[in-house]
């Protein structure tokens, strides 16, 4: 019995797994979808009514899965503390919790229903390369993470000693200057703060010779330890056919 | 007799097969011109008569070109529901559908016509290094596709839980601020709308710095998957050349 | 004699040829710093009195320069007409044109000086390089431009339709809405235009989720191109030392 | 005494070196934060008069560490006189000036102590592969650097003769254009600055299409290099492994 359910619940190479897989997926994305419509102005009582009863559909179904996972997981402490058992816990306690206190309250707690959506990942086999080009990069992704962190500090108090007496209100002090240093730094530029001072304006255009480039980086080592990882597994599966021919 | 109209208009290895297809392109290049041409404002009546006339000339050609396709092909109906013999029909139809009906429908048929840059594509040969670089990447793209997807929804809900209260208008639910999600994490950033409140700057900050890369990787993957596409060419070349040598 | 003077004009690894390199450049660099001078709002008489006769300067220099190269050259003509030549040419022929004809004509004809700042580019070795890697990736990039030059055709005609009633003015034709097409592929986002229909916004949605990695890619190519050109001239290098060894 | 004071200071692979190491950075990270507030506006004096105490406390501390480097080094010329040298008395130096000078002067003379954020890099390991990867790219990276800024400078000159007429303030001078195209070709775009004429709208459509992906080759570039770093890195672990297979 437990061995069945594991097939179902854990096994995704059987038939009966994926379409439990494919039905639990389903679920999740309609409930997010759900939860998007639910915040929508001017619904009528009738549509609050029909997505209070598909949550709580979607909450009965979760839970009871979230249940039978523990049941057959061998180790069902190693689960429930997991990255999936906690998400898995988080995507219904904030239904559970609700109820027992003002309906005002929900709305605020069901900000942790969001993490529903990171069950949707759960299910993708390919995260294994992921993984794999992850561990590879690790370190250069710290590194960079804390050199843009220096830049970002570096930056926002450069441009506070040039544009706070200009724009008291935008650059206020180091932390107000953050706002504009990430949204300069990663070239998203709003426009809704910029440098109007000359001594600013040559400020940032150094800064945007060398940051850009600083910041963009991490992305392009993704990518090329993705490309490691595959090639890694393609070496792995020659090894393999060749090991199975020798014998 | 279909052979020699085969050599013509699939093979562009033939004289006569690239002069055909530098005039079929230099066509559609010009109908793309004239169809722009067109919803230029303030144009007289002589002008869009000529636009009118030469319309009906490309669709008179590739209408012939479409015909003659299916005439030469080997197995016609193949043709007919491959990608390229649907874009090559929806190139032309809506001019036919447009004439049975009122006028004023053609405009809004006529956006159909776009596909017709598609067909610029087809002729192109070094496609084929893309496609086994797209090949390469295939499940990376999909799953950064879906991790971009996730990212924009929890983005717009977290986004939307901050600034709801402060600007109603700009982020009225969840589907409102997908608007901003898309427009920020790609690094666009129009400026019409941005966070106002500290702690949607501050969610922000949080998204920016995690969030960009992840949209930007798949453009390195595709970099990195044709440099492979590459040297697999190369590496089949040189065997090539290894087993002539070898005869 | 021509010898002599080969040596200091077109040989870089003599000292002579090394100082009289960096005289040039120095110039090239001081006259365009007074080009960009020169067009600061408010200047002295005696400022421009001063720039007019620096530039008087650098023109005789590189006519010299210009007459010198020619003499060198074992192929007179084929140095006039190469890339660098014309520039050589450029870079001093708005000048003699402008004293014949009405002063004020001369500074449309001055932006041709621009192209002395291409001359730049010419001393420098590690061009070589990339111009391995620009051989590499040739096909690859010409592909990408023309995929790009059709995704900007079919977003601006798409952005077209949805935006046109909605806003006459900024999304007046096709031709209108390319502005809107490059400067949102490109991410930069001015924010002078954007989508304010449901379906304008939705459609940029899609164009930005798939067009701005396509735009992007060219970037990534020529990076992976130069880290390939740099493979292929360390194995070339080994490949030189294997047989030095032999020797 | 020296040696152990040397291995509590250089050394940070024994247990003491790295707690020493940790509450140096952990002082620099608080008063990093420190710095950022106080530059809050309103702040209480007794906050201020706690910031101050704790600026004296870590100037004390740091000054102390730098004269013991100094002491434990064992070319101390070396040492002053290297960047991190430098970086750790500028870190310290102008606290002490601003004590002999004018109380308002502090604070110009206090971007200075931006450079103590330097120091966190310091500690780091894994910037070893990152020294190694940009020894490879040194080259190309200086290459794109001039290219970007001929870039820079001919879209400056060639938007100051297109928008000048029609925009004087924006655009009064090459200088002044300057702004524009960094914030155009890192496509941060504010939005503060645009062209408005067709001329000017045409060859930012051209200078976008070509400029961008010139400025964003160098980030792909670190990241190809940084993989090949640690592909060189693995390769030397390999070799010292076979050698010590072979003892």
């Amino acid at each position: 019995m437990r061995t069945w359910l594991w097939n179902i619940l854990e096994d995704n190479t059987t038939r009966k797994g994926r379409i439990f897989d494919n039905i639990i997926q389903g679920l999740i994305m309609l409930s997010l979808i759900g939860f998007a419509v639910e915040t929508l102005p001017d619904l009528s009582d009738q549509a609050r009514h029909f997505l209070y009863n598909f949550e709580l559909f979607c909450v009965v179904v979760f839970t009871i899965e979230y249940v039978l996972r523990i049941y057959v997981a061998k180790k069902p402490l190693k689960y429930i503390f997991s990255f999936y058992g906690i998400v898995d816990l988080l995507a219904i306690l904030p239904f559970y919790l609700s109820t027992t206190l003002d309906l005002r309250a929900l709305r605020s707690f069901r900000i942790l229903r969001l993490f529903r959506a990171f069950k949707l990942v759960r299910y993708n086999k390919a995260l294994k390369r992921f993984h794999v080009a992850a561990h590879l990069v690790k370190e250069e992704i710290v590194l960079f993470f804390i050199i843009t962190l220096i830049l970002i500090y570096l930056t926002s108090a450069g441009i506070y000693f040039f544009e706070n007496e200009a724009q008291p209100d935008s650059f206020a002090s180091i932390f107000h200057s953050f706002w504009w240093a990430i949204v300069t730094l990663t070239t998203v530029g709003y426009g809704d703060v910029f440098p109007v001072t000359i001594g600013g304006k040559i400020f940032t255009f150094f800064v945007l010779i060398i940051g850009v480039g600083i910041v963009t980086v991490p992305a392009g080592l993704v990518a090329s330890a993705l490309s490691r990882a595959r090639e890694i597994e393609e070496h792995k599966d020659e090894g393999k056919q060749t090991s199975d021919t020798k014998k």
